[in-house]
């Protein structure tokens, strides 16, 4: 085909086109904010919206949630909320009305100003995989406790690809790091390896406090700058069934304050934390996110926030819990529906069961990720990167789901679906008529280099090829371009002024002992 | 959780469950139709469905197809068309009147009416991979030409999963039967080891004619009774651009006189046989199979048909077919809207660029069988079992792919998306509260058995157990399962006497010395 074609090779081979790309070791798409313009897949009809609404909102009156924040309490409290101990009991026009006040469209402004995000509307983002406290990979062959290589390593593929467009939380936890200083360690590498927007968890006020101010000091920012837009977000999650704790509600009050965007994902695994039923389980998720979103509205009009979903099932034989399944899928439609009634930006998940990144972890994950584009979902977490459950981080699975994540940006792409006249290309047609074909034609010669998805990963040689180059199957070739992709990584620009700043904040702050570890 | 629940273990394990249900290895999903009520994604607007019908319009008016088959050319002249040597060019208003004499849905009945499919509507079937000359296992470890107890053993997948609905072409080409008898040797392993839907390759009078020959006798039919409703089909692929093979023609024409179904499937490869846009290459196959089935109408009014949609993209690099890609999608999400459009029946088909069952296989195949949800497609051709572009069956991906499908059909179950007030579960919730779980209460006890999908391939344990387990990845623990399918198959059952006039036939033809093999 390329003597056929005439096509130019791209220049010198994979070694060439990295060196003269600065790092590069693959051809990947642009950087874009991709734009899911499908109309989204709603199980739903409009009395079962209805239904799953007045479940919440009945949960919400009747049921009540507990707030676990004596802060939060007095704010309800003096919003006209019924408390009883530590239940709340809302009234749903309260409700409504606060749940108006949140923007339907937002935007994230990391450090890097061309890394901006749109959050809401149609514009769907990818972020890194979260908090698995365990690691993977095909040279350590087993299971490990993550630690801070491992996490920085996970943070050089979040950069590297322009496919993920946020940071979540640590990539893995590295429990090599004492706690109480880890979110020093951890923030600082990633505010160095990456320059995209930036996530606290929401654990304590030292660590919520900590975090936004290495947020500002990376992006330069006077505290009123900081404040003028949203530079980072928070994730909570409630306890379900019904109950908010402490460091969540707090944390996201503290973001609230200065201005920061808020996602609330409720964790309702259906037959455990959350009904049998899949409609039960989404209609206690949306009361518990509802609530929390509610109260920061109150405290702050308009504070941007996303409602988040996780609901899924568990396993029938052992109860735990599965993902990437069916139900999973029209849990998160249903979700997505929701959202877009309550005018809310939503986040879903990349999520699987599986235990190493085989068969099952890509159908299950294909699963989920396609769940999130049908539901209209905004913000993916985990798109990249998580095993069982999210007990485990891979490098070898983020970068086959990044392979996925390219493929729907491509998807979303108008020029797949164009029907202008060049697209329906009657003159080619008629060119080549009912014999030859269409390798060498004008038409076919003016739009190869564009016209197809280009995988980085995919193999798409015939069985003889791909025997002759190895045999290799897909893990292990994702496995190789991760050492590639780390060594040769380089770190985006910083101005060494901050990153001295950064770093003797991060001093600063472990010699005052760090955060308290009694959460 | 089998504790907590107490829900009975369906008992003995899998060798008491195997022995008490006749082979059965697996606990699967029942046999059914699945019926697919999600609303299509639809990439063209009106203009757009316009454009791609102007433009296939236009290709067989101002174009034409070649029709490589002197009665047809006949026919056609006879209908009116312009022939000008083997080119017809046709005018839009008779392929639109002819067009719309075909049934927009249709039944197929096998030997065993139990087995009978619906196709059209919303209903969406399932078939076995189709074809492939070679053939790779875990065991084998290489791509190797197909025999035919490979074949065999496909045919018993074929038949054992539930989630099969018809038998497409050879399950992979068994090469050490000569060509001259291979259609009897195979059919008579068919018509014995499953009692699904049947196809005839349309390769020669002899071949399509011994095919209904022998369906006919294994549903125990008089010639009357065969012709009295579709009992099999065939599918042909034109030779694209634009042009109908003799053989493939010829033995639509026998099949459509005998009144039994037709699949035409072009095969547009986008800048290889059909232009570089998606667009452009729908419009083509629309043109090529429209035509067809215009020529079946004119012969057999109402004969059901079938329109087919192969159009994928090459390789850039190597200009080999690529599958599962984000443009394959579109181009079935196009078709499908087109397909509507016409008020035809679709097929479509589950397919990949990968070697070897592993996750790239995987990504591919959802993203294929993904698109066939979402065109409404009818007919899935090559669901199960489909490796290198349709170079190699394999039987680890076939049970691999069967995993996906019986997600896709729980996925389609309503209950996963009811909104009834046991679904809401307002009751529950209210009884579970802010503390404790939903594990042991009636609401869960209840629907705790049905209420989630449950997997026979998929491991949900947690890391540790997957390991203890032996730490068998996916592909493997497909090995396994087929190894045991097999050596626990029973065949269906079948009349003796049909058995043995099966086996006449087939010997007294291979006396006649079959098929010429000049084809």
């Amino acid at each position: 085909m390329a003597e056929t074609s005439g096509r130019k090779r791209r220049g010198g081979g994979r070694a060439g086109a990295a060196a003269r790309r600065g790092g590069a070791v693959i051809e990947q798409m642009p950087w874009r904010l991709p734009v899911n313009t499908d109309r989204p897949t709603e199980p739903l009809g409009p009395e079962g919206v209805e239904a799953i609404h007045e479940g919440a909102m009945r949960i919400l009156e009747e049921i009540g949630v507990a707030f676990l924040n004596e802060e939060a309490l007095g704010i309800l409290r003096e919003a006209g909320c019924k408390i009883d101990g530590d239940i709340v009991r809302f009234d749903r026009h309260w409700i409504m009305e606060m749940i108006a006040k949140a923007p339907s469209t937002f935007t994230i402004t990391p450090r890097n100003p061309d890394r901006e995000l749109t959050v809401g509307g149609d514009v769907m983002l990818f972020g890194n995989v979260s908090s698995p406290p365990n690691y993977w990979d095909m040279e350590i062959g087993k299971k490990v406790p993550g630690n801070r290589e491992m996490c920085r390593n996970l943070l050089k593929l979040t950069q590297y690809f322009n496919c993920i467009h946020f940071a979540g939380g640590y990539p893995v936890e590295p429990v090599d790091i004492h706690a109480s200083v880890r979110h020093l360690d951890v923030l600082y590498d990633k505010l160095t390896i990456t320059d995209k927007a930036m996530h606290a968890y929401s654990l304590g006020k030292e660590r919520v406090e900590d975090v936004m101010e290495m947020v500002r000091i990376a992006g330069g920012l006077t505290e009123e700058e900081f404040q003028a837009k949203p530079r980072m977000y928070t994730n909570i999650n409630s306890t379900s069934p019904l109950k908010h704790d402490h460091p969540m509600i707090d944390g996201c009050l503290r973001l609230a304050r200065r201005g920061q965007a808020i996602v609330v994902t409720p964790f309702t695994l259906a037959g455990a934390m959350a009904p049998v039923t899949m409609a039960g389980a989404v209609a206690q998720s949306l009361a518990e996110a509802l609530c929390a979103i509610a109260l920061f509205q109150y405290v702050r009009p308009g504070i941007p926030c996303v409602i988040g979903t996780f609901t899924s099932n568990v396993d029938m034989k052992s109860g735990a819990p599965a993902f990437g399944t069916p139900e999973y899928m029209r849990a998160t439609q249903m979700t997505g529906q929701m959202a877009r009634f309550y005018g809310l930006p939503m986040r879903s998940s990349g999520v699987c069961a599986a235990n190493v990144p085989d068969g099952q972890a890509m159908w299950e994950t294909s699963n989920s990720l396609w769940a999130s584009v049908q539901s209209g979902t905004n913000m993916v977490y985990h798109a990249a990167g998580w095993l069982e459950g999210g007990l485990i981080a891979s490098p070898e699975k983020f970068i086959m789901d990044c392979e996925i994540l390219q493929q729907i940006e491509r998807y979303f792409e108008p020029e797949t679906f164009a029907t202008t006249p060049d697209d329906i290309a009657l003159d080619a047609i008629k060119a080549v008529g009912n014999d030859g074909h269409f390798f060498g034609i004008q038409h076919t010669q003016d739009r190869y280099t564009t016209a197809f998805y280009q995988p980085f990963l995919s193999d798409w040689k015939n069985y003889e090829g791909w025997e002759a180059a190895g045999g290799i199957w897909t893990p292990e070739r994702a496995h190789h371009m991760f050492k590639e992709i780390v060594a040769n990584f380089e770190e985006p620009p910083m101005d060494e002024a901050i990153r001295e700043e950064l770093a003797e904040f991060v001093a600063r702050r472990k010699a005052e002992g760090g955060a308290p570890t009694d959460f």
